[in-house]
């Protein structure tokens, strides 16, 4: 195909889309869309149903993701995919996943409207299970896909409202845990070109900075303790001087205090951190006013995508623990560290997006996705990955996530120019 | 009455009351002792039985309040009072209260046995409920003999356990919540000479720096806010960068450190001071990790001798508090300062204390109290008063209290001493 007029993205289609998987699946205060659950399924048929409305090919794997496919000119070639996930956090918003689905479609719906193909089949992807509020693991739908989902995880892992495990609910569609349990993978780097997803950023920067698109730099990694601990001893907090304390929140205070000097020091030598004490408490059943807290519990989250960075603030957390005890008579117990590993994005694919953005006119960023998404199974997997962010306001997993039907519309651009510049 | 040897305590007498009070009271796991109930009632029929064993004076007053007296020489004289609560918390020690009573039952029987009598009405007093755990007010017995109960306090305060009013309780066990509502004066500055309080002392002072004893210079008055917040916004904790963020834990922490770091330099120019984040926490139902806290609940209880100090303090939490809620974009609502004024033991009885542990030999020293005593509700009404500390483990309140009775000993013999050298 030359280098004609990029077609325009078939963005009426995907608002309509948009509007009739809101009204099927809202549950009166936000969406509702459970992994392996109703609301998911209704999307996963209204995406299918319209692929084959524009006369596309259509198919489900053993796990249930489902490929909406516009054949290239060279069937043989590796695919391109285009997509997100469809579910949804319980209460949540309709973008967050869909969009990236729906802007998928938005484009090859486009290209068949042009007339156009692509060398490569273009495949729109509606991925399986992604908000781990209903299955507590992580890209279930894509790992499944791609081979690297643990077997065990079929069994251990039980849907949160229905106590039933990942393999019940996908036998309970017709799908195939087996070949999950088998390992088989029906998305190889082999056959599989690149992943591109689309995806409500979940923060408030491009709102902030009146962008309506980011291209992601990668996924930050994480050093992340989750049940992090300080003991110290009560005692009554008018009673005991200072130096004969062991106060478990002062201890916390300094601690806390000291990891955010730190991160601003990072960040002030230009490397990309955040750190976040999630939560905090002292114990409901034994602090009270009147007695200093002998122990305290807390979540520490630093995410980065700077592996160095992250090894950094865990040796200075490693350093400054054994001082902050010995002066403060306390201990620290951090528990496991379930951190991961940055995931950055193809170099390729970025510049790729990038290019398309400056090309359109598009304003854009680039900027690190602070969240999890489906794009890190693709790049864990060997398989070329890359994301482009949508203004949103509000956060995501709520209600009054709010994204702009024309900045969907400038994403579809990007990616529709970018495949446009593949061919 | 000449400066003959000092007469000894009978302390094998308190030691024997101590043994039968743990007995009756004991709950299983501590010791318990309610305002206005069983126990405390039981503890006052022990006092009161070991007065009239003793051939000495036994009356109550209209609130309960117990009085053993051994006669003075001059009866229109000013009496002495020695003496603190029964009453304890749920699963409380034996001594926090008790001690006071005994150690003045000991002083008396001492004087008694030696054949000695003062020029003054030397009385032992049992106060009624003192222990805030069953009817959240504070000092309610001394302040009802005292005429300072404001009379609302009657029927609106109502024991924890039981729900029924205070003037109720005090029906049931046949007392006159009517003349306390009247505000009758059973103790004034015009019958009352002095009051003196030997209580354990609630930290571990003493025990770290192997004393028996410690006379009280005053107790802490306070800066106090029970139920302070700060409102920020939750947000995604890899998604939103720090410029972004209305984080209330980081702001939290910096309010924490920077009072942490005030009251070290106030205790640095000389003053006595202590400070304590009792309470802290998070939303637990909204706080969660992956997710910047938007709220933060904590309490903040700061102490000194020193009311100038404790105006320093609010002055110094007045002048940051604008600066981080304007750079952390958080809102501060310390909610209502329920703190108190300090007290200062009286000079001369103090100056007595000393006299008579010095006279004695007994080492020890001064420092102030952290927790308010019935003590304080006697300096309220213009009586002087002064307080003895005596070493104990493990804090108080709590069934671990741990008081020797040797260090109790050498509290009475102060205590001895000092009525003596007035003698």
């Amino acid at each position: 195909m030359a280098a004609g007029a990029v077609p325009e993205p078939d963005v009426p289609l995907a608002a309509r889309l948009f509007d009739r998987l809101r009204a099927q699946t809202s549950d009166g205060i936000g969406i509702t869309r459970a992994s392996y659950g109703e609301g998911e399924q209704f999307g996963h048929d209204l995406v299918a149903a319209s692929g084959r409305d524009l006369g596309l090919e259509v198919a489900t794997d053993f796990a249930g993701n489902l490929y909406v496919t516009l054949p290239g000119r060279e069937r043989s070639a590796k695919r391109l995919i285009l997509g997100s996930h469809i579910d949804s956090v319980p209460q949540g918003g309709n973008f967050d996943g869909a969009a990236g689905v729906l802007a998928g479609l938005a484009v090859v719906a486009g290209l068949k409207k042009a007339e156009a193909t692509l060398r490569e089949d273009v495949t729109v992807m509606a991925i399986r299970a992604e908000e781990t509020p209903w299955f507590p693991y992580s890209f279930l739908g894509s790992r499944a896909a791609l081979g690297t989902l643990p077997p065990e995880v079929l069994d251990r892992v039980k849907r949160s409202d229905t106590g039933l495990s990942l393999a019940e609910h996908m036998r309970a569609l017709g799908f195939e845990p087996e070949r999950v349990r088998r390992r088989e993978r029906y998305l190889t780097p082999g056959n599989t070109a690149a992943f591109i997803e689309v995806h409500i950023e979940q923060g408030p920067v491009l709102v902030e900075e009146n962008l309506p698109v980011a291209v992601v730099t990668g996924i930050q990694g994480s050093t992340r303790w989750r049940h992090a601990r300080i003991t110290g001893r009560y005692g009554h907090s008018g009673g005991v001087p200072r130096r004969y304390r062991r106060d478990a929140v002062a201890a916390f205070v300094e601690f806390a205090h000291r990891v955010d000097r730190r991160w601003i020091e990072i960040e002030e030598g230009g490397t990309q951190m955040v750190a976040t004490f999630c939560v905090v408490s002292t114990d409901p059943g034994r602090a009270t006013m009147m007695r200093i807290a002998g122990e305290v519990a807390f979540g520490l989250d630093v995410r980065s995508t700077s592996p160095e960075a992250l090894a950094e603030m865990d040796r200075f957390i490693a350093g400054i623990i054994p001082e902050i005890e010995s002066r403060r008579r306390v201990t620290f117990d951090l528990g496991p560290n379930t951190g991961v590993r940055p995931a950055l994005a193809d170099p390729g694919l970025r510049a790729g997006l990038v290019a398309a953005a400056r090309a359109a006119g598009i304003p854009f960023r680039e900027m690190p996705s602070g969240g999890g998404h489906d794009t890190q199974a693709f790049l864990e997997a060997g398989i070329p990955a890359a994301m482009l962010f949508v203004r949103n306001e509000n956060d995501s997993h709520n209600p009054d996530e709010a994204m702009a039907i024309e900045d969907f519309a400038q994403a579809c651009r990007v990616l529709m120019g970018m495949l446009w510049a593949r061919a």
